[in-house]
């Protein structure tokens, strides 16, 4: 774990909407933010594309395969926790609609899967900010300030405005 | 190197405007795109900025000290060379104004800097997408298709619209 985020880790997430209004979160058990009920996401590997990452996360978190998502904002951010220091770049995406977790899902390597209004759940310093980039909550900048100062967390938060992927062509 | 480049490697450039219409490019010597001019840029090292790597490689590279610049794009990059895949993530920043390069500045870490103009200059692939998302030039889509395609480089463009920096605040 040291040596992991003793680098910068690329990571992706997404604001994935559920039923009735809802948001969907998971209780992470591992990392810089564990403990906290985040958005569901997690590490790009290696020539997987952050959009994949982000659905193939959501995926394990979650059991909700996303069909389509956008990204909205990519975002650098610094820390340190009990490991030392680590730092992120975010790709956030959102969903194209609304998903239900399926019934009886407990979801892998995560505490826990809920569906809430946001409102209704204690969200970390970060989510303020992404949350809001993705237009599905509106903190103000001195909120989002304050609350990631409280924990300690440099934010660069660089909104995307569209995505164009250029494939390689299937071998002949 | 191979340990370098067979994880995700967080790299910054800078489009960098010099005098009379020219743009600002150095030869790289090392990693998957040596031996081609391509724009100044680096490596993003662990606690820094992507706005601070690409200023701090460019001053490096060029002698061009960047007072502001501001991130136009991030980019995916994937592909293979002599020491097997690669994946980059790339941000984009353009300077705030034109900036002659120093007469006599060799530059660090690089074989040759020269500003000239974009079309009397042969461009690596991934610069013409680089290039006109930051709006000095306007390769079409299906140009740089056909480019990447040729040097088997993956390419997902994430234009952005605007950044936010929430810095912690000094401890008091």
């Amino acid at each position: 774990m040291t040596d992991r985020f003793s680098s910068i880790l690329p990571v992706a997430l997404m604001v994935l909407p559920g039923p009735d209004g809802t948001m969907t979160f998971v209780h992470q058990i591992k990392g810089p933010y564990a403990d906290n009920w985040l958005l569901p996401g997690g590490g790009v590997e290696p020539g997987e594309s952050a959009e994949a990452a982000a659905i193939r996360e959501t995926a394990e978190e979650t059991g909700c395969h996303v069909a389509a998502c956008s990204a909205f904002a990519v975002y650098e951010f610094t820390g340190t926790w009990a490991q030392g220091s680590y730092h992120l770049m975010l790709f956030g995406f959102l969903a194209d609609r609304a998903y239900r977790v399926p019934a009886g899902f407990d979801g892998h390597n995560v505490g826990a899967v809920r569906q809430s209004r946001i409102g209704e759940v204690p969200l970390h310093s970060t989510d303020l900010q992404i949350l809001t980039d993705a237009g599905v909550a509106s903190y103000s900048d001195g909120t989002i300030a304050r609350a990631l100062a409280a924990d300690g967390i440099t934010m660069t938060a660089h909104r995307v405005s569209g995505t164009t992927r250029v494939p390689v062509p299937p071998a002949s």
